[in-house]
């Protein structure tokens, strides 16, 4: 959304803002509890991109992509319609072809979590699905983000 | 779901059952409206397969897949969790290079259609996009249902 | 995604902007075409923000809601990971209890429409799904859209 | 799917069949890491209705619902188009207002999971979200799944 890292990043922590559609909600009036996945994901993208190492460039230049491995997933309290959420996501660890990341979602302005993701992703060949050693470009960018998180 | 034709055909139409989930509907408490999009591939997919031609099959031995072109979708009625859901599909024509079909959907024992979808669909390459004729085998099997559809 | 109308409003034109992520896409590589609905309620919901009559104000206030009624969608051209799409929304006509509306989605950037919708939404009570007038501000904000629409 | 528990029911584990469509998948080619949880969910309320405790009846007696309050997700291999996954549902253990399942999903006639899921579910109450009891025939039936489960 911004080509600005210093806009998003603040602490190592990168800030994605998202609305709630129609589309997320279910018949329990609240964000269906698969598509705080897809929050993560947007996020996700979206953070490296504003570190100026977009995951498509990894891809076209290395034939590599980072896939989920491992998902911890809490939900602490429900998020609604037409709520404005922002997702929190920095480095937990980051290790030769993987990386541990923690993405915090809250409604805008509420420092409360709604929900919490740890995700391990593990970078892959595209054309086989092996795992491979994380770009160094992408490496240090992650790992300088891990290097300035506050727990 | 049935390896059996005769089971889900009858006069050319093709019927497909689903349940209704909470990841289906949003928090009008409905259906969300383009999860009858989904659920419409899903009965095409299925009658591809009854009628002993699998869209996977064109794909691997053609390298052609059929791509949506056109949808018409009529909203009558909302569908709600936890139903039971009926979707009808039936060819209305059968051209060199697409096909025409109706999709009604409805409660599972209720004539009356909560959705009717009209769609287009062209037979394209995988590989670049570009139209191309249906493969006789797809072709022959649409027709048979087109010729055999009541109004 | 801006509280400033004049922004996103040209020449009666709502734009919305938005990324593909993977959640968008399907196994073919483009967008998944049920999808562009998705998109298009997106930037339906923000359009009515943006002009100052929130859809959530109006089911607030009046326990009235926007529902669609039915749907025209042309595929033009396929849409693909990582893009940057603008989804232009005018106000065809307005009535008592519906309206009607015309969505481009395209690249950013780019006129070419890869996909074109028409919608027909009706003005529905919350309580029992009735038709209802659609109230006077948000009559006159579609209205004051159409009017200055440039087809 | 069934209305006959013996079918799918064997030393405790609920099996629950699908199949891999279009939407299920991403531009990466297999199914998107989100939409196991979609699949675990209609297993689990299929899982109950053949236990004889519809999830549904528990909302229109007591005006009770699970929700999801916690999820571990291991992606072990992913899934692709068209192919018949099947998701084995089995109880770990039942408390007053818990349950915890390990969901495996897996290629139907291959043991190897492609996807572990342990989900924690509470019981709420619809109205207000607060944690209930979980009402007998619903504990009996779970806690029943849970003794005959083989670990």
């Amino acid at each position: 959304m911004t080509s600005n890292p210093a806009a998003t990043l603040h602490e190592g922590t990168h800030r994605y803002s998202l609305r709630v559609y129609y589309e997320d909600t279910d018949a329990g009036g609240v964000v269906y509890h698969a598509n705080y996945l897809r929050f993560a994901e947007r996020a996700r993208t979206e953070a490296l991109r504003d570190l100026g190492v977009p995951h498509a460039e990894m891809t076209g230049q290395f034939g590599l992509m980072f896939m989920v491995r491992r998902v911890n997933l809490d939900y602490l309290a429900p998020a609604r319609l037409d709520e404005s959420l922002v997702v929190g996501t920095r480095a937990l660890s980051v290790r030769a072809a993987s990386v541990e990341l923690h993405q915090g979602i809250s409604r805008d302005g509420d420092a409360a979590a709604l929900a919490d993701v740890n995700i391990l992703l593990v970078c892959v060949r595209v054309a086989d699905g092996r795992p491979a050693r994380i770009p160094p470009r992408w490496r240090d960018a992650l790992m300088n983000m891990a290097l300035t998180s506050r727990d």
